[in-house]
């Protein structure tokens, strides 16, 4: 039985570029429209992996889904980042001139809006994907409308790329994860990236005591961010993604702060897919 | 001439709750349909002041906008807490069986999804503005379509209440923050709060010397956050707020930060609104 992989979006979406680079295209696919629906595939055990949009480097993180993993309890047992590519996609036979609307991600919108400032007759609207504009141009044969969204999805749908590349910045690279509600037990020479979470008292400078630890154990901070405690207004967790050498590092690492903090907890241990 | 101030969203919006609660009811309010036109207002002096929500005790930051004070030289002059309260509101008469959708800020959607869970057959849709759908139901006499907005909203375009306070988490702040595009010089004493931005080499340790150097002057760390540099894929700058007793520590940490990390900038001195 094909393995079962939760996308958020459908057919056609950033998510699904994601899903076949990392497991090719012998996998039963589960479009979701949103990140909470993932989860509860994951849950059900209606799917077995899912991708989720975890960062990008020019908005940097998607902040709800760090919460998503934490509380759901998922693991993370891979990355994948993908250069994102925006094409404004209409009916075929269309030009810019035809289009009132284009409907996009809230994302895309933000990275391709310099490129609108000279197209002020069109409307931008928010859109809960990139794919599914396209997919809906097609089925509606609409007109006037144009949908911003990966190559994949005007092959997908048959429309017609009248403008490539059109955001400001070119380099933009989103990094996936890939979640599982079990972890995956990978051989410790294959692990050098993991996630981590923990809850710092109020003392000043119990997060650089942590750091410091961090560092002295020869870990690599690649991400920090302090994300509110839900239901505890104002105390802060630390969300942080580091890099290391030898698992043997990260393991001291993680017994020094299971003492020094408070509700720490690994949400991954991986592999880094970043080539630097 | 009344201070002309700008809000995102329309009159009835949290932003416009804020503005009355920091500069009461004698203001010119300049409505911006984004982050982005409110910037474009303070800029060409449309506008004197605006304010912008950053930061929310369940979503967390709101990355965009940190993004958008540092990259046109915006100061932070305040900040204000609120908390927020999202009620659904219709035409009168209207009652929750007569909805069949409703219509909101992407993030009142998802601070309420749990009580619609109960009710499969309202379909979420997202909106720009927690007040705009308000506006909108009135103007159109919109059956079938409810708003998820401040109480002030229903009182401006005369619509009922039927169920208040539907977000899931009771205890829901969210802060915001007054900027201007010059600073606004406070007394010293008046000074308590700051953020700052920096960008820190790749060397291992150096964000946990320079927590160490914040802790050392006396500096309380209130939030941190990593964000990508943009056209440097990958390279961090951090956003970090600090509290303090004396401005004399603050000056002492600036001075220390400049020498020890690239790009130091401060983004604003201020006084914390928030009493713990």
């Amino acid at each position: 039985m094909a393995l079962k992989i939760a996308i958020q979006g459908i057919k056609g979406s950033n998510h699904h570029q994601v899903a076949r680079d990392y497991f090719g295209d012998e996998v039963d696919l589960v479009e979701c429209s949103s990140f909470d629906l993932l989860v509860e595939h994951l849950l059900n055990k209606t799917a077995d992996k899912g991708i989720m949009a975890i960062e990008n480097s020019i908005a940097g993180s998607i902040i709800p889904n760090y919460a998503l993993v934490f509380s759901n309890n998922l693991h993370i047992i891979g990355e994948h980042y993908l250069n994102i590519h925006h094409n404004l996609m209409v009916l075929k036979g269309q030009t810019l001139d035809d289009i009132k609307e284009v409907h996009s991600h809230p994302m895309a919108l933000l990275q391709c809006k310099d490129f609108f400032r000279n197209y002020k007759h069109i409307k931008l609207v928010e859109d809960v994907d990139t794919a599914e504009t396209a997919k809906r141009i097609q089925e509606g044969r609409l007109m006037g409308v144009a949908a911003i969204a990966p190559k994949v999805a005007a092959e997908l749908y048959g429309l017609e790329i009248i403008e490539a590349n059109i955001q400001t910045i070119k380099d933009n690279s989103t990094r996936f994860i890939v979640v599982k509600t079990q972890n995956k037990v990978l051989p410790e020479s294959a692990i050098n990236k993991a996630s981590v979470r923990f809850i710092t008292d109020h003392k000043r400078g119990s997060l650089a005591a942590i750091l410091n630890v961090m560092s002295d154990c020869n870990l690599n901070l690649t991400k920090i961010q302090s994300l509110p405690v839900i239901e505890m207004p104002w105390k802060y967790s630390f969300f942080v993604d580091v890099t290391f050498e030898k698992y043997q590092h990260f393991e001291k690492a993680k017994a020094l702060l299971e003492i020094m903090s408070e509700e720490f907890k690994v949400l991954g241990e991986y592999k880094n897919a970043r080539i630097i």
